[in-house]
């Protein structure tokens, strides 16, 4: 085992007794689909994703190195404004979330309802970087990043460590990839248990930077944001914390796509099926595994989430 | 404790060890909706629903009588169909089920790919009590009843019983009542737990046979099988070992009803905040909870099965 890994695995053990308290241990289950698959369905964590688990060690471990932030900042419209949102009004820290205009109301609400301050007007997925350095200036808030950031890897990563608690015999790992930082805590976790573990990263094929970046070796950017059902993953880059973890240090074995029609009929499987009801982004490990494109043996499949849009779910099950 | 309530507790935690290695103990979940909540997710269970439970411990407990039965009949176009068909097919018995010839054939199939004989030439939902009793002559095989059957009863007690290791301090324990089988396993377990514990059933109001023979003290029947959102509970009537055991000996304190409004509400919050696939049945007790019509305190509430049809749920969540 190479020191990186030796020293990333023990910061995960160090974030899951951190945020133990805070965030659920949600169960590994079976399913008549398939006696050799495991599930770990995070649409059970606290607000229905896996992103607390990063959220709180980040803003856990800032303060037990400055007692007394400012406050944290975070750019998201999704899961992760959630989970800085629950995560900092525990901790008690000021949270500003900044979120696009056009963002789903909904999602707004949810964010404000868990104690976060939201700056909505004037902000476009285009300008938002630049609006968030100003308001980090102007306020002295410190950036939870939702991925490109040593401690929400870490907290991320205690995912699959219960996972491989429970399941010690996996031969493989699947998680979604956007950003990187599920699948980087997942890696570390899953080699730090095995090194013959096969760690694999499922994004959408329209949305398949993750991808190009694992085959040529470098981060590799979309022009645009994509496109796809699985709206966690709409990132344009992984970070460079994740690209190191997951291909410079090689933790992860490969990166898988799948189209759309895929992940709409996972979609559908996983809500007809195994009666969970996922986000389309939660559900492409079990659409990679449907399309046969994950390696053989017993596997592990992390469900990233739950949050799905009621309307377009109720489309895909007609 | 009366002697009625130790010995059937005792055939409970007997069908628990019986039954153990076939069905999945199925994991006691928290939610964000209220913290002193505690959900048992049967969705999860073997089949998709709780009635493994019966049926394995009915079966294994008949060959254990009698090492060569000729096969077992039930009459079901739903969730105790596939039951009884996994479960003799696995202890290696021969199954038949009668189911009306205007039943869903996707039910239909999943029963026969279960291994069992299935006849639906000529069964009606008004002459299969009839026909049983003919092909039950003919045949020689014992009958599996879905809910008027001690073996039965006790295999489903043994989700309570689980629920109840998980949640030791649960002071009021919710199910939905349909013949009365989940019902009354699920009392004799809360009641062996601690006396004191709140059981309640709860019945669409539009099938309120329940509720009336609550409220009568004698068997109370419907006229027609009734028209509700929850298609697993459209008995016409309990069953009389159900009703001994629920209300002759008290087990069940209180039946609640609610409307077809409030069984729509509670699949729609199941879906979308707990992120649970249940069937309308498996909702019934989270639109007691929500409609405020459970006792103050602790609760249980047992989801008895995720086996919706989805062209219900789809309309239902738009």
């Amino acid at each position: 085992m190479t020191d990186f890994l030796h020293e990333h695995a023990e910061q995960v053990s160090q974030a899951a007794a951190r945020i133990r308290g805070h965030v659920r241990r949600t169960p590994t289950l079976t399913t008549d689909l398939d006696a050799a698959l495991r599930l770990k369905p995070e649409c059970f964590q606290v607000t229905g994703s896996f992103k607390p688990r990063g959220a709180f060690n980040a803003i856990l471990s800032l303060v037990a190195r400055d007692s007394r932030p400012r406050g944290v900042i975070a750019v998201s419209s999704g899961n992760h404004a959630q989970a800085v949102a629950l995560a900092a009004s525990t901790v008690g820290v000021p949270a500003l979330v900044l979120i696009p205009e056009d963002a789903n109301p909904a999602k707004v609400a949810a964010t404000r309802a868990l104690g976060a301050e939201v700056i909505q007007q004037g902000i476009t997925f285009a300008n938002r970087e630049q609006r968030l350095r100003e308001v980090m200036a102007e306020r002295g808030f410190v950036l939870v990043h939702p991925f490109d950031d040593w401690d929400v890897i870490h907290g991320q990563g205690t995912a699959a460590r219960e996972l491989l608690q429970d399941a010690q015999d996996l031969e493989v790992v699947a998680a979604p990839l956007g950003g990187g930082g599920l699948l980087s805590g997942t890696a570390i976790s899953a080699k730090r248990h095995r090194p013959t573990i096969r760690v694999v990263g499922v994004e959408p094929a329209v949305a398949d930077d993750g991808y190009r970046s694992w085959r040529s070796g470098s981060i590799q950017t979309l022009t645009a944001s994509p496109s796809t059902l699985a709206d966690g993953v709409r990132t344009t880059a992984i970070g460079s914390r994740n690209f190191e973890a997951m291909f410079e240090h090689g933790l992860v074995d490969q990166v898988v796509t799948v189209s759309e029609e895929e992940i709409a009929g996972a979609v559908r499987l996983a809500w007809s099926r195994l009666h969970l009801a996922l986000e389309p982004t939660g559900a492409l490990p079990l659409a990679a595994y449907l399309a046969g494109k994950l390696p053989k043996g017993r596997a592990g499949l992390i469900f990233s989430g739950g949050n799905a849009n009621l309307q377009t779910v109720a489309t895909l099950l007609k």
